[in-house]
C-alpha cells in the first residue's frame, strides 16, 4: 500500500485566469509534488503575477524540454491547443486540456495517439467544469447498468434562462445581462446556439456507452430560437425552460442522444439547477437516479478540476475508455419517438405532416403551439424547426410516448387536419 | 490501451435481498465476466430463488477454494463479517463489503491485513449505497484543498425527518411509520440515534482525511431526543431539521467532525434531500460546493455500488488510501466552537455555563430553548446535552462563529444571568 508518486513538471500554455489560479495553487500545494517549469503565451507584453522567466512565446521550448512530463493546454484557439496536445502526446508527455470544442472534434485521432504513445491524456475540467462526472462515468458506472444521462451542461444558457424564469427578463435582455456579467462570450454563438453544450455531451458520449460520435451527427439546437410566449408557457405548466443534453439507452440497446431545450418540471433534479451551475443527473438499473452538482464554469472550478486531474497524474491514473474497447452498448440511433412543443409564429403555419400525432394545439394572434409526438429520425435530416422564429423544446417523459405509439392503432389517433 | 479484465468467480455469504439482487443482475451481466459460484447461507431450510446446488451452510468451502478470488459479504452479523472478512483477506481474496459496522469498528486491523497481502478490499455500499462518495473522496478530491464535506447519511432517520416535517407527524409517529414501510430497523437505535451515521462518517473521514478514528471518539448524537417544540421551532425560522455527518478542516490544518441534527435553511443542497435519500455537499477550495444525491438506502441501490466494486476489481481496482499514506490534513479535533440550539423541559433548566455565549433564549410554559456558543470540547466530554428531554441542534453556518468569538473582547458577551 506504499504509493509511489510522481513528480510532475509541468510545461504550462495559457496564462488567463485558469493558468494563474492554477500557478497559485500549485505553489501553496506542496503536497501535489508538481511544479510548472515554463508557461508559453502569446502576448509576452502583458504583465503577469509571476516572474519574468517563467514565461516564453516559443511552444518548442517547452514541447522539447524532457524534464517536462506534463503539458497543461489552457489555451482559447482550438486549433492551436490541437497542435500542442499532439506534439505533446507523440513526445510521451501526459497532458491534461480543458478544451471541449478540441476535445469533441478530434476524438478519433486523439484516441489513436494515446493508444500509440500509452500516455495519459485527461480532461475531466472539459465537461462541467468542477463536476468529476467523466471519472464517474468512466470508473464508476463502468457496466451493462447505466441507463440514461441528462444534464444541464452550459452554465451561461442556463444563467440567461435563470434571468428568464426567475426575473422575468426577455431571452434577449437577459443575453445581455449574461454578457455584462461575464458568462456569455461576446460572440455567444457557441453557448447560445448549443455547440459548446454539443461538444460536452459527444465526450460524455465516449466514457458513458463507448460511442465516438462527430458532433455535427448529433442533433443539437440551443436557445437562440426561444421567444416569450414559450416562457409563459412553461410557467403555466409548473415548468422551467433548460437546454438539456441527454443520452439514453434503448430498449434495444442502442443509444438516443440530442442537446436540445426542454420543459422540466420540479420533480426533476434539474429544475433546481440555476444560473451557472451545472448538474448531471445518471440512471442507473439498480441505482435508480444519482444527482451531481456544482459548478459548471467559471475559472476556479475549471482550475479545480484541472488540479484533480494533475493530481491523478501523479498515480499514473489514465482514462482508460472501458466501453469503447469493451463494448455494451450499441450505437448512436435516431429510430426512436420523442414528444414535444414546437411553437410559430403566425396562425396558419402549423406543419402538421411533421408529427405523428398532435396532442395539442393553441393559437393566439401572433402565434402558437403545439404538441405532439415527432419521428426522431425527420428532425435529424431537416430543419426546419430550427428556423427563426420556431422553437423545439422536449416535454417531460418525451420517451414514455414512443413505446405506446408503435402499439396504439390508427384509430386512436388524433389528427388536426 | 487494451484492458486485461480479470475474470472474477464469487464466493457470496449472505442471500437476503442484496445477494438475491446481485445474484440476478450479474446473471443478465455477461459483460461483468463474473459469477457467482457458491453461496454460504444460515439458513439452508428457506426456499430461494436460485439452484439448490448453489449454497452452503460451510463458510470454509468459499474461503478455502482456491477458484475464488472474489468474497462478497452481505450478512447482518458484523463479527461474523468481520471473520470472514479477515480469513478471506488473509486468504489472497478480494473482497467486497457492505458492512458499515463492521467496517467501521475495525479499520485498524483492515488497514494493517490489506497491506500485509495486497489484495483489495471495497465497501463503496458502506456509505450512502449508491452514491459513489468514497470513490470520489479518495480519487478525486485527492488533494489539499477539501475543505468539508457534509452529508444525511443514514436514510431511515431522514424518512422520519420527512414524515415530521412534510406529513406534520409527531417525531414518535414518524418512526412507527419508518418501521412499518421497511425503512427503519424493529430495534431502531442504530439508526435513530446517529450510530450508523457516525459508521459511515469515520469511514468517510479515512477516505477523506487520512483519519482513522474510533466511531466512539467522534461527537454524535442522533434523532432521538427531538420534539415536536423543535420542529415548529425549525418551521419558524425556515429550517428543517437534518441528521447530518460533518467533517471540516479547520484553520490550523485540524479536522472537526460529528454526527448531530441540523437546522438547513433553503440555500443548503440538504433541504432538498428527502425521504430515504441520501446527499453529500464536498466543498473544496477551487470547486466550490458540490453535491452528491441518490437514493442511499434499500437492496437494489446498495447491490448496485457492490457491483460497481465488482466491476473495479475486473480491472484490479483497490483504494490507495492516498490522504493516510500521504498525510496533509491533521488530526481530529474538538477545539472549536459551535453555534447551537438547545432545548430544554422546563423553565429553569437552562444550563447557563455551558455556553461561552448566549445570544437567544425563549421560554414557554413546558419548554424553553438557547441559542448561542459552545465550546465543542466540552460537549465531547459531557452528556447533559443528550439527555432525554434536552435536544441539541446545530444552526446553519455554525462554524462562521468559532472565530468571531476569539476575537471578541468579554464586554460584548452577552450573557443571562
Amino acid at each position: 500500500m506504499s504509493i509511489q508518486q510522481k513528480q510532475l513538471t509541468i510545461g504550462l500554455f495559457g496564462f488567463s485566469v485558469v493558468g494563474t489560479g492554477l500557478y497559485k495553487v500549485l505553489q501553496q500545494s506542496p503536497s501535489l509534488n508538481a511544479n510548472i517549469k515554463k508557461v508559453c503565451i502569446k502576448h509576452p507584453e502583458k504583465k503577469r503575477e509571476a516572474p519574468e522567466s517563467l514565461f516564453t512565446i516559443d511552444p518548442e521550448l517547452l514541447l522539447q524540454d524532457n524534464d517536462i512530463n506534463v503539458v497543461v493546454e489552457l489555451i482559447d484557439d482550438a486549433d492551436a491547443a490541437y497542435h500542442i496536445v499532439t506534439r505533446a502526446l507523440s513526445s510521451g508527455k501526459a497532458v491534461v486540456s480543458a478544451n471541449k470544442k478540441m476535445i469533441a472534434e478530434h476524438l478519433p485521432e486523439l484516441l489513436a495517439l494515446q493508444k500509440k504513445y500509452d500516455v495519459p491524456f485527461l480532461y475531466e475540467s472539459a465537461c462541467c467544469a468542477s463536476i468529476p462526472v467523466i471519472r464517474n462515468l468512466e470508473e464508476y458506472y463502468d457496466n451493462d447498468l447505466l441507463q440514461s444521462f441528462s444534464g444541464i451542461v452550459n452554465g451561461s444558457t442556463n444563467y440567461i434562462l435563470t434571468r428568464v424564469f426567475q426575473d422575468k427578463l426577455d431571452f434577449d435582455e437577459a443575453l445581455v445581462l449574461a454578457q455584462a456579467e461575464g458568462f456569455a462570450e461576446s460572440n455567444p454563438a457557441l453557448d447560445v446556439e448549443g455547440i459548446d453544450a454539443l461538444n460536452k455531451l459527444s465526450i460524455l458520449l465516449t466514457h458513458a456507452y463507448g460511442i465516438v460520435a462527430n458532433p455535427n451527427e448529433i442533433v443539437h439546437c440551443g436557445i437562440q430560437n426561444l421567444q416569450t410566449h414559450d416562457a409563459i408557457f412553461a410557467k403555466e405548466k409548473g415548468y422551467e425552460i433548460k437546454l438539456v443534453a441527454q443520452a439514453k439507452k434503448l430498449e434495444d440497446g442502442n443509444v438516443a442522444a440530442f442537446v436540445l431545450p426542454q420543459f422540466v418540471d420540479n420533480t426533476n433534479q434539474l429544475y433546481n439547477v440555476r444560473n451557472e451551475y451545472n448538474g448531471v443527473i445518471i440512471e442507473s438499473g439498480l441505482a435508480d437516479k444519482q444527482f451531481f452538482y456544482g459548478k459548471g464554469a467559471g475559472s476556479f472550478p475549471t482550475a479545480s478540476a484541472v488540479l484533480s486531474d494533475l493530481s491523478a497524474l501523479r498515480y499514473d491514473y489514465k482514462y482508460e475508455y472501458k466501453k469503447l474497447n469493451n463494448k455494451i452498448a450499441g450505437e448512436l440511433t435516431n429510430d426512436f419517438f420523442l414528444r414535444v412543443y414546437v411553437s410559430f409564429e403566425g396562425l396558419f403555419q402549423v406543419p402538421h405532416e411533421k408529427f405523428e400525432r398532435i396532442e395539442e394545439w393553441s393559437s393566439s394572434e401572433k402565434r402558437c403551439h403545439v404538441i405532439g409526438i415527432i419521428q426522431f429520425s425527420k428532425l435529424k435530416n431537416s430543419d426546419w424547426w430550427k428556423k427563426k422564429g420556431t422553437s423545439l423544446i422536449v416535454l417531460p417523459d418525451a420517451f414514455a410516448e414512443h413505446i405506446a405509439i408503435k402499439e396504439e392503432t390508427e384509430e386512436s389517433y388524433l389528427v388536426l387536419v
